[in-house]
């Protein structure tokens, strides 16, 4: 393998660097496709033994599309987006090459994989899987398996939810019109911890937050869910019930079963 | 003031404690009344120069109205309701003695105010003031000053929707019939975060959350924007237009104005 030519498509990217790193650190050759470096895709195909998908959820489909069929059957084909089910459904379909979906479970502003979880998910995969497990554990990283479609289900509440819960809470204090140095005067620790989540969505890349909400599958049953349960919420606090607000909360309490 | 004698009327809850340990360290002597000491409340009264009165807020206003007439003018009233419009109403209405809002803008789980922010709102104080202020920046407290109505507003950001925000996301976590044990797997740094904010809500004393968000006086104009918000957010999403979604995330974004 010391000849091997790793192709990253989006590898100059925060995420796509630092498995740029992982496998330059390998002694691999390392080759860095971005929307600045002129891409040539067939020629990349060809020249490496495995291509790295790294690019914005919304591209992905399209940029395994090109790659995909110029890729061989005893090459490698894997992506790093934030969905499973779609891009992993679209590699098979593009390449007769393996393909390993990831998910790398943390942003681009870590250093390393080392302590991260990455959700692999194999899909066809025979020569290459127990090299790509052994590298990511080698380099630290805590492996999660799983199939595309589960890897998906748990992303709605680890990641819809999540983000969606946080995003328009924002959204709420900017009409508002809250004023920052204000709130920071009165803050309590978990509002301090919580406002820092939301400045993180709002300022480091909205797109992929919209990418991963808007396309996840099951998006539409946690909106129903929302809706549902603000509703609920609202109807207590509306009756200045006080008690029927607590029993709700003891009630959907998760961690009473 | 050596012999000064100091009542805390639940003081033997978590900071009611944190306050009664604060005065003995100073050399005061201080009598706590809780629901299972068989609270004498005009005896405490009349033996004590200081009271506070750190009970719900669903039973503080009736608190406040059985200690406040038993004290005297050169005494002082104090609260650490998590509201502070309508307990000082309430104290400067009950009773003759000076009268001191507080609301310690953290949890009863730290060891001491140091390092912690305390809002004060002196709504009728004169020889007390300066003593109350001296003390609590003594032992490291941030003092906050600010009105009842003001404070109350702050609150409706840093309470009442950061509460709400959590408490509905883990309500439909459990609608969702989500597992705890396989979210761990799966989880990322900020769902991390996230969950061990909406557990310390439903597993300390949800009661506290709901009386905080439900007698807010702010709480009815966050509902309304709550639902108008989820309902622009939903709009977009079931367009399924990801620029329309990022455009509204900037257009909303507290950190650029």
């Amino acid at each position: 393998m010391e000849d091997l030519h790793i192709g990253i498509i989006g590898g100059t990217g925060g995420m796509g660097r630092i498995f740029a790193d992982l496998f330059r650190g390998e002694g691999y050759t390392v080759h860095c496709a971005g929307r600045t470096t002129g891409l040539d895709i067939p020629a990349m195909a060809k020249k490496c033994k495995v291509v790295i998908v790294s690019v914005p959820i919304g591209v992905t489909a399209e940029i395994i599309e090109e790659v995909g069929p110029f890729m061989r059957e005893d090459a490698l084909l894997m992506d790093l987006t934030s969905l499973k089910a779609e891009p992993v459904k679209a590699m098979l379909r593009a390449s007769p090459a393996e393909v390993l979906g990831l998910h790398p479970l943390f942003g681009p502003g870590v250093d390393s994989v080392a302590g991260h979880t990455i959700c692999i998910c194999p899909a066809r995969t025979e020569r290459w899987l127990d090299w790509a497990r052994d590298i990511l554990k080698k380099h630290g990283a805590i492996l999660m398996e799983t199939t595309p479609e589960r890897h998906d289900e748990m992303m709605a509440l680890i990641q819809v939810l999540n983000h969606l819960n946080s995003i328009t809470m924002g959204m709420i204090m900017k009409e508002w019109g809250a004023d920052l140095a204000e709130l920071e005067k009165f803050t309590t620790p978990i509002f301090t911890t919580k406002l820092a989540i939301i400045k993180e969505l709002f300022t480091n890349n909205p797109r992929l937050y919209a990418d991963i909400i808007t396309l996840n599958p099951y998006t539409d049953k946690i909106l129903e869910l929302y809706e549902k349960t603000l509703s609920e919420v609202t109807g207590v606090i509306k009756q200045g019930d006080v008690g029927a607000f607590t029993t709700l909360m003891e009630g959907r309490n998760l961690w009473k079963s």
